[in-house]
């Protein structure tokens, strides 16, 4: 039963990634099950009756759903190691801040550049740089966006690596390169890279770019 | 100075309304600006430069951005009374959760029925109806959705309450009862009402109502 953990994702996931690094972190053994996301499973339905989404992070037989909710759950429960959160609140209040962004602003624009074409396209690509360049600018000279002190790995550095996995169809798509527009983050990527944690959860950008191309097979768009 | 605390805000503002009753809850002083949001400060520009809306909290002059972010941070650096957020991690990951789907579900549709007409207005309506009972649902027979303790008034009650000033608004466009399809909804509201940080801060629903028409008029929504 693996202390009674489970979490239902998808390989390809970048919030599911999020609740495995944080877990990695935390060194907690936890069952993983692959959802079928076109055949999901009854006990998805069950735990996520509102959104019917991966990751389910279910702790006791109840679930608890949101990525970033799992990582506040997983980061108060097992709060003997590996801090994700700052101690201080107006540092915890940044982070929080940059997290939801990369879910209003990242995500969205990120995902129009594969789901697009043309005039809707240019405009995502345009909204996901801007995007992309206040987060650099959020980085600046810092190692990490700030874990527990403020200055190492965390909850927002968690947030936001899960995208490197798809960086690389983002840049197919969008006809750019990340690492010219935003040589900081992919310097900071790298660092993220170094730990286990992230390396052993963040799946091949290249398989990430095939599984898009089905997608975009499957709903019509070429 | 008000100990340095500034919240820069509308009174329409169902997000700033939740960090004036946290804060009256909190029993903090602060200096209250209303901002002109057709004109804003030059003050709300530098301190939420990403999203450049209302409400920002000013802090010891930095500034906190989001609604829920600033209820998180009320509750923590002011932990010595009238605790926000349910002591037990379980019970904060789920009113984080219905909190966060007042903000995904409740705000879109609900702004969608004073916003658009014809079939979009029938589809937000359905939309709009659905999502309040499945709030409905997770009150169930509970006094409140839940603070401290898991019973009393909290977090959650507070990111919802103060959608009751856009009720009447909601309904004259919608041109349903909120009453009639959530009747357990519209108890707990008037449960809410009875606390003077609730009632002093929620403005009169008639005069939202009156704002939104001119709103509209201004739209060319009519």
């Amino acid at each position: 039963m693996s202390g009674g953990i489970i979490l239902l994702d998808f390989w390809a996931s970048m919030f599911g990634m999020r609740t495995r690094i944080a877990l990695a972190e935390k060194a907690v053994k936890y069952e993983y099950r692959e959802e079928d996301l076109w055949n999901k499973s009854d006990l998805l339905l069950e735990m996520n009756p509102v959104y019917q989404k991966v990751p389910v992070l279910i702790h006791n037989g109840k679930g608890i759903c949101e990525s970033l909710i799992q990582l506040h759950y997983i980061d108060e429960v097992y709060n003997n190691r590996a801090p994700l959160l700052p101690a201080n609140a107006y540092k915890r209040a940044n982070v929080r801040f940059w997290a939801d962004f990369v879910d209003k602003k990242i995500y969205d624009s990120g995902s129009k550049l594969w789901k697009t074409k043309g005039e809707e396209l240019e405009a995502a690509k345009k909204e996901f740089l801007e995007n992309m360049k206040l987060l650099e600018g959020e980085l600046g000279d810092k190692l990490y966006f700030g874990g527990s002190t403020g200055k190492d790995f965390g909850y927002m550095d968690i947030a936001f690596v899960t995208f490197y996995s798809w960086f690389y169809t983002y840049e197919q798509f969008g006809n750019f390169s990340i690492e010219a527009e935003c040589p900081k983050l992919i310097a900071w990527v790298k660092r993220c890279m170094q730990k286990e944690s992230v390396s052993k959860t963040l799946p091949d950008p290249q398989k990430v770019y095939e599984f898009v191309l089905e997608l975009r097979k499957k709903y019509g768009i070429e």
